[in-house]
């Protein structure tokens, strides 16, 4: 098949707004899936490199790594999909294939991992996203979709979801089905309100942990939270001192280490998942003295995907997101940016007119 | 049996110069080991509490948590030991038998564990170190010696040894016994020395990590590492970058963490067992991108003790010490302090006159 023309959107210069945009897609391999999208997430990462805020844009960006959509045409050696399947696309789309990472279904910490968007193959073309008529993804980062999701619902986990379940995921390692492990999900927004959600469904006991009640209710009527905890309130903070087993921690901002690291039990977990550019701060003897730990967890692979989609296909569970179409996308980021969604808005690609 | 009268040598005031002490032993109660010291390493931990640079510290205050010495007397229930036993006693000699830690066997973590020096029993009487003719302590933080372990190799074991321990031996689980682990010591001091030792006897490949190149020739040619890093050299972190799987962090001063997790593989750990004072920084994605993780560790549970002086007997190991008497311990010291010594002293309490 040859090159042909497609409609996207994209961003042009360090606004960040984005606008229609025509290309030429690649051509499609042996191996390519040509997939319709027809929903696309929307997520912080898609601002930062819109405005040129992470690595070097390159100019125009089509954005969009919370992809779904539908298998339109097959690659000659393809033989996981059929026309017609509804599949996903995340944050990679690429990787060696050759190093440890790769060969333990780890590809997206490989060195050479492509990005979906920003990225660029190793002929030197750039990436394009999903805010596009029409994508083409090597199979092996194309995923499945559990019939019975609804597509705008499937967004938002491919990114934002398997960001929260890989970690929570590994969390229960080592523990038995019986224990019911005590988690707190520090910061309640687009990962976040995932986190809630995916670590109830796996039984856990879990604490939103937020800097003011303003989302309580929510929290604990909407999204099912056991507990909340205010983190500017010191005195319910020194009464959860010591009683979480691990803390997913979204916030992609500066925060106090420390004071989340005291409500660890003794091997307690900190994970963040939330990259704030700032540096964190840490002393020695709360980690040392409580043999905790600080890691950190970078999405999640194309398999716990898959996982991910089934478990909460299996499971019955929704988001909670706000659909859109392009003529309201900037609007969109510009809320997004003031936290204003409830929790993820998702853009509905095939329903908009991309001119 | 009832109370007696011991010698021992005791910081006075926050200058912390040590000076001979008369004071009572408690009661031996019917768990109790009496124990005549023969040997006690000498540990920076003692010189931070006898200036009062740690918690408050009540004075006089005996030091001394690495002892080693010969059962004198058993209280009425004791089994585990006989009179004329080699034994050894640690950081800690009590803690509450009760909690998670405690039950399972990581009573080094327990939030009521008493320390062996500048600690309280219950009753409030305070605890009294090494640095005395007699111990009086309850059996189950009594450790056993091998035979063939020489009394003053063994004694820097108790803490420094098992703080290396601990860790390493944890960083072992889930890898075959195939796997030769690349670790880096990061840090050549008292329990850096013992880290090398230790790590190089597990079968791992050993990288020694200092700031200057002054310790390179000892480190390979007399404690057998197999690789040696000089921090300040950017091109040789550069050209080691991603090639380590684990850091023991010996390090306790404020230093640079970033530049040792870039020395990491993807999941790979550092674990801090030295505690700067000051706070240490850290950029999340660097923990984000690699699923890295920064750790602590603390001195290591009696069973891990054991273990070690099993391990260390029948591998044959050496520690490097320098033995002294109390008339050259302020000396010990003050030389300790500006690292003037290869790699630990050990004060020989019953070859010194204590009065």
């Amino acid at each position: 098949m040859g090159e042909r023309r497609v409609i996207g959107w994209a961003a042009r210069d360090t606004t960040g707004l984005l606008s229609s945009y025509s290309f030429n897609l690649r051509k499609t391999g042996p191996e390519d899936v040509v997939i319709k999208v027809l929903y696309c997430g929307i997520d912080h990462t898609d601002l930062h490199q819109m405005r040129n805020e992470i690595h070097s844009t390159n100019y125009p960006l089509v954005p969009g790594h919370e992809v779904v959509g539908e298998v339109e045409e097959l690659g000659s050696e393809v033989r996981k999909f059929r026309v017609g399947d509804k599949v996903g696309v995340g944050c990679i789309i690429g990787s060696c294939g050759k190093c440890s990472s790769c060969k333990s279904n780890n590809e997206h910490y490989c060195a050479d991992r492509i990005f979906t968007t920003g990225g660029t193959y190793p002929d030197g073309a750039p990436t394009h996203g999903g805010f596009s008529s029409t994508m083409v993804v090597h199979q092996a980062f194309v995923v499945r979709m559990p019939n019975k999701l609804a597509p705008e619902q499937a967004a938002p986990l491919l990114c934002g979801g398997v960001t929260a379940y890989s970690p929570l995921k590994q969390f229960t390692k080592g523990y038995s089905n019986e224990d019911v492990l005590r988690v707190g999900i520090l910061g309640l927004g687009g990962v976040g309100h995932l986190g809630v959600i995916i670590a109830k469904a796996m039984g856990h006991h879990v604490t939103v942990i937020s800097s003011s009640s303003k989302k309580k209710e929510e929290a604990l009527e909407h999204l099912g939270a056991d507990s909340y905890l205010v983190s500017s309130d010191s005195a319910e903070m020194e009464a959860a001192a010591g009683s979480l087993d691990y803390i997913l921690d979204t916030v992609p901002a500066h925060h106090n280490i420390k004071a989340y690291l005291s409500l660890l039990k003794v091997e307690g977990r900190l994970v963040i998942v939330g990259a704030s550019p700032q540096p964190l701060q840490f002393i020695a003897s709360d980690l040392i003295l409580g043999k905790k730990t600080i890691g950190g967890s970078f999405i999640g692979s194309i398999e716990e995907t898959e996982e991910l989609l089934e478990f909460w296909a299996e499971k019955g569970l929704k988001t909670m997101i706000e659909v859109v179409k392009t003529d309201y996308v900037n609007k969109a980021f510009e809320r997004m940016e003031r936290n204003d969604v409830r929790y993820r808005f998702v853009l509905d690609v095939a329903g908009s007119n991309l001119h």
